[in-house]
């Protein structure tokens, strides 16, 4: 099968999210990576590109200049990833659009009401496809999930339990001058969320992406525990979702002994699970009545589409990074017509997303309150 | 050592935590059961007896001839263990503490505001001792965790997280006629709460009782989901505790695969902990740049006193029974001079579950609002 | 229901196995402790005696003493317990079935062949009733493992993986004094055996109990690794089982965090189970072509009868001492003629464990040769 | 940096482990595929590198065409990868050496004593490097393990446990024609040995990687539990180490509910670890008279040279594909000189691999005779 051409804005030399990206498009093979704006400076998007053996032609020092020039090429690239930080999402996804070239772009969508409505408007605008990383989506076995909810194994849902612990801002780490402890701190480049939109959108993601159910309302109290820390760094949050199911998610970043726990339990009329993603290719289901059984990546019990999403025989762990290629392959599937990508978080995942930031910090201010969804905006 | 001389009111034929309550008592023979007035039924209250080697002529039909009688005898019992029903312990353990008799109570204290200030009012004026069985801080480990955040080896709170989830009124039980579901979902016997007083009041007392710290406010989300429930059988909460500490607190009696999860986690400045008591010979212990250390009853690095609260060398496992068993001795120890009893929750654990239940109905049907404790009160 | 009247010989003051038998025997209030030979040692016997309410006069120097006093006084002795260093079980194991009294002795049987010969012709030849103590048999779901073998669930066995691991030989104990580490070690009192009697017997009894098949060979290779130490301190040893099943068996004292990690794996040709006495609630079930069961003791899937072996709900852990009470509580229903006391290890599991020592040793001086057992003797 | 040109022998359609070598080759952008000999069936040759993006002109029908070809064209391959069954290997690995280029090959070795020798020669005289895919020791917390043993972090090496259980052979697989149980059980393509040589050579490597000790002595007991089945599917074995430590190993392919239980313990003098490979990213570590330490991969303690070995911070899990990657990413660098390869296994380790499968087999004819290695071979 042909691979498709990728371009990447941002993810040149020093940043992190970029050779996440790379890595993610190489495994399954879909992707060639051919052009670049790897970084506003000029000389560092040069070094990056001739790392990566991307042509110099193909180095860009600006994304409008990229969009113009591939859109134009015959050999243009059919896809670009964005993986700036977040306050620079907005600018290179609209170009992209409007250029024709399918965007795939890191989360969370981006810092302003009004970079979100804009990007809304070029998504609907544009015949070209829009895909967000929330890559926890890609895990098999929550896909797996998803299925089993969908189709009823735990009955009417009741309850959800869903956390992201780390514990990589316990210290005022951005005071050292840390690079991603600063920007993600940083109201400026982060948006106005610290913790909840750096991982409890993951979280809130995830939990909205397993139930299929949205959320209606949130009360949350939000923290901010390192010194001198301009965003929140803990955040406890109540939920109401759809057809009366209420939860419970707990964002932290102070959570000492905590690296990646994001965790997420699951609670129906007539059944229950349990997943972590520090050890993915588990999964508990608890029958009412019955034993818990733990489904494993592959093994029996697992939804016959197995076949798509995994690589490797069950007990050979599959990671993070086969979890993001999943991402890149639904992609790559839907980009060249192979499938729909119903799977495949969008421009909806993103403003829920947005709207969880903006709820969390509008509960928060007003001591608690609940705050509402208008699902007519 | 001469064993105290112990009574019991409830636990006779049919009932649950009374039998608890005497295998606690037995462990570490420390107690002679030798009175009770075990059923408010005299045929069932003198078959109990007998079963339980009680002499007949110290079975009693009422707790009030059994407190006047044992009160005067000069070989009358020393301490009463009182494991009626919620809404049936203040008479009890008022004419007990009236008669200069010692109290075990099983917990919650009890089910109105009336009540509770009576036996307070009660405990102020005996020279008795009133022990509530919390049992859970009978745990060698939670007792360990409270010395290791009183000396400041986790440094200044800042996160808890806390729950306790149960999946056995997932479908209404109660309408079955089981006594247990029937009584703890009946708002008149059980008190206003349903789950929050079973087992949310466990999970209150045990975060209190490790961090040290009171909850100065609450706000929750009450849910009833089995059909015709007439309490709450699943609770979401936040907690605001003393010394900008903040919590989440989760109890559910609807969480289908868990039996009795009950679960802490507590972060601050220096260090993390996190234990389970479905396994409760482990704790996990994470300093901040360093692994996660997981602690055994009894093993390396568990604190001196341990010789106090164990019976057996690390590795072969204490369970439930040895918990309470623990809260026993050391009412034993209490009651016989031997020790003070620090440990041991009391007149002021009771009155805290009891605001931790109200509040949680207040600010449920306040829709949210933060319920402030008024400690002056 | 009225007490059994209980001895005990041994387990005076600065015993360790004594208090444990005591306590599981009052756990289930089926017995009370009135006479003792508690120590060789006048003073102590006395002294410990009355720690323990033994009326003075049931307190006796010699267990010949007190073996023809309790077997001819109208309220003597139904039962005794034997919990003297491994080479002075046999005297009083005999002295006490002589007398008619039954006996409850503590693991493995005794240390040569000359004593062992003379228990079994003494059970024999007695009415009264032998008990010995491998109590982990008592463990309730490691009687329904053994339900499940039995009645097939598993397929027929094909491989057993038992381990027995502990650590607190890994430096040379016995050399400081300690009391334990100095008899366990020392030939002439353990047996010729070190880890192999002290703890591999037990994970030799348990995998025999719960597969029902008697080891027809074995090959040993044992090692001491402490310094100057004289009996082994790890064994690596190779089974074969009747039926054509074979397993492995790993005894140690030296392996460095473990603390009684007595584990025990089965798999037939249609299933596997794998337990952990650390954690013995729990137990994983995997059936063929089916996703791993987690059975709770007391839960789902748990075998009908658990009413006789547990107490208490499922979730609520139950540990050592309540698995060792069951053994009591079994005894007792034996000796009132309740119940059969089917599942009671007795004189077969001691002369099983008795050749299990000897043919480890003789085989690891043989090179590795395997050991035949003949079952005719 | 420039991409190595690599080409692969076997791995065409419907093979397994050829996948799985070009997805390592891919993930850090070290590796080009661009020739191949991908099946001895012409067609299926053709139609495999059409898939994969090779060229026409460089997909062979023969390897030895392809050795030939490649070594002469200026733009011929630096590397190639031998992933046929067994019994293939011994051909194309001295041919590509032969020719100069280097030569990366799946394991075991090979299946005689006469290809074995004819390898090792080959290696000998080749000034081309031979990397053995032993995988696991890619995975970066048992390269941490190694280093940790090496530095005397558990003191003189005392007891080895490894295992490596799965259960895909429980029923006879074979005899419905799967492909992979087909080969793997045929005693003329795998090699003698089944389980043993599929997965108790790895079992045997890992131990031998991170002890950094030979083994001098074994014996083992072998079945074949699978009706009808000419090689062992389940094995028994006891290890004589260098030094006087000492080891089991259980290999089987029948334990049912095993999936790729590959799990490693060793035990010192000083200190114990204990390392899964299904949940790779966490290693227990046990000092004596400490509490046992949760190691992660990246995380706090974990080896400084930990950049070179993974790719994602702490918690984000990588798994089998990321370890196989370190193989080959070390292997680019091996063969571009940036580094020495000191961790990568070579013929050395293949050696060692098909002692062990000849020995078991030897010491499990000879009812179980110590089977000793003779160095000087």
């Amino acid at each position: 099968m042909a691979r498709l051409k990728l371009g990447m804005v941002g993810g040149g030399q020093g940043a992190f999210i970029g050779a996440v990206h790379r890595i993610a498009s190489r495994i399954d093979d879909r992707f060639e990576l051919v052009a670049g704006a790897l970084s506003s400076d000029p000389d560092r998007a040069s070094a990056s590109a001739s790392e990566l053996s991307i042509a110099q032609d193909r180095s860009y020092a600006s994304f409008i200049d990229m969009a113009k020039a591939e859109a134009t090429r015959p050999d243009g690239i059919d896809v670009v990833s964005i993986v700036t930080p977040n306050h620079m999402h907005a600018a290179p996804v609209i170009a992209f659009l409007e250029a024709g070239i399918h965007v795939i772009c890191d989360k969370p969508l981006c810092t302003t009401e009004e970079e979100e409505a804009a990007i809304a408007e070029a998504v609907d605008a544009s015949s070209a496809k829009f895909i967000l990383t929330h890559n926890y989506t890609g895990y098999p076995l929550i896909r797996h999930a998803r299925e089993m909810v969908a189709r009823g194994d735990l009955g009417k849902i009741r309850v959800v339990q869903a956390e992201y612990a780390q514990d990589w801002l316990t210290e005022p780490l951005e005071q050292t001058g840390q690079k991603q402890a600063s920007w993600r701190t940083d109201p400026a480049r982060a948006g106005g969320g610290g913790a909840i939109g750096d991982i409890g959108t993951h979280a809130f993601n995830l939990l909205s992406f397993v139930t299929g159910l949205r959320t209606e309302a949130l009360t949350a109290d939000l923290q901010s525990f390192g010194e001198g820390r301009a965003v929140d760094d803990n955040a406890h949050i109540m939920l109401r979702l759809a057809k009366g199911a209420r939860g419970m998610l707990w964002a932290s970043q102070v959570a000492v002994g905590q690296e990646n726990a994001l965790r997420l339990r699951i609670f129906g009329e007539k059944g229950g699970l349990a997943w972590q993603q520090e050890n993915p290719n588990r999964m508990k289901l608890s029958l009412y009545g019955e034993p818990t059984r733990t489904l494993t990546r592959g093994g029996p019990g697992f939804d016959e589409r197995s076949g798509d999403w995994t690589r490797i025989p069950p007990g050979h762990p599959e990671g993070y990074l086969e979890g993001f290629a999943n991402i890149y392959s639904d992609a790559a599937d839907l980009i060249s017509g192979a499938a729909d990508g119903s799977l495949l978080p969008g421009i909806e995942a993103g403003l829920d997303g947005m709207w969880f930031i903006r709820a969390c910090i509008a509960s928060s201010k007003a001591d608690g309150s609940w705050i509402k969804r208008d699902f007519k905006k």
